[in-house]
């Protein structure tokens, strides 16, 4: 898998350009008002950060119509996949804490976006399913972040990149 | 920049051989107690979420001894290399929001990591240090996280591909 230039590379034309008509200085050199970045640029946990705020903030606005955030449209996601699965096998799948699930699905619910349901195997048990709204919103969610969030991201990396991007995400996240 | 297959290829071979002892299916593969995850590991938000929530995890476990979380430590890194700036330069660099940096300055000033002065020249503004103590905090966790959490991130995707991701991050958090 191969990562080209263009992408990786920090100095790209056009940015490089833009600053030249602007008359900024290059990243590294010294500005009197920019600060020192030191070893932070070097983390690896505070640049994922940085990329993963940028792309919330991205997400949010391309979805904005239908007023879905990252998470929520991650649950409407699963819960159409996995039809009558359980509260608890959702909220572990996405790494999300069961208070702060709880709060989710209370929002969805009062949305008529999914509805809960007593497991008639474990009474103590909630089962989750879509509603039809919930299904009309999500097709539309998905149709939005294809064709606004995810064709941007794919024109700023170029495909290669952005699998081999996916592929490094999806090893930290089950080997780290 | 190439990218290499063993860090890249979800099926890495120790991962391979320990599913085969546990006779597990490969993901992928349908199990009867998995769930789909439909278009999910596709979509780069989420991935890099959960990477990143991995990433901060061993994080705080590797600087457990000094209880610094990695924003308070990416504050002590910033606050050193450039003693004598604002709370709001600071503050923005990092894009944290204003009451959760003050929060966060609180419980540093507290524990006697960092200082707050008046601006001479500003009397509206608080200047801030490091004070000796959170010198020496800082210079120890560098170590701790040196050592520990990024030696391991290298050796787990190895040192090119560290390389391409960081620039990739870059990339999204300076054009996306």
């Amino acid at each position: 898998m191969t990562v080209s230039k263009s992408a990786a590379d920090p100095a790209r034309d056009s940015t490089r350009s833009a600053r030249a008509a602007r008359k900024e200085p290059a990243e590294g050199q010294t500005d009197s008002s920019a600060l020192q970045m030191a070893e932070l640029s070097e983390l690896l946990g505070y640049s994922l950060k940085r990329a993963q705020l940028k792309i919330f903030e991205d997400f949010l606005r391309c979805v904005a119509p239908l007023q879905l955030t990252p998470a929520q449209f991650s649950v409407l996601l699963l819960l159409d996949k996995n039809p009558g699965r359980n509260q608890t096998e959702i909220a572990n799948t996405l790494g999300i804490l069961r208070p702060n699930f709880v709060a989710m699905l209370d929002g969805l619910e009062s949305r008529d976006l999914c509805a809960r349901m007593r497991s008639t195997n474990d009474r103590r048990s909630h089962i989750l399913m879509l509603t039809d709204k919930g299904r009309a919103v999500l097709a539309r969610a998905k149709k939005l972040v294809a064709a606004k969030h995810e064709a941007r991201l794919n024109e700023l990396l170029g495909s290669a990149n952005r699998a081999a991007l996916l592929a490094m995400l999806a090893t930290i996240a089950r080997e780290f």
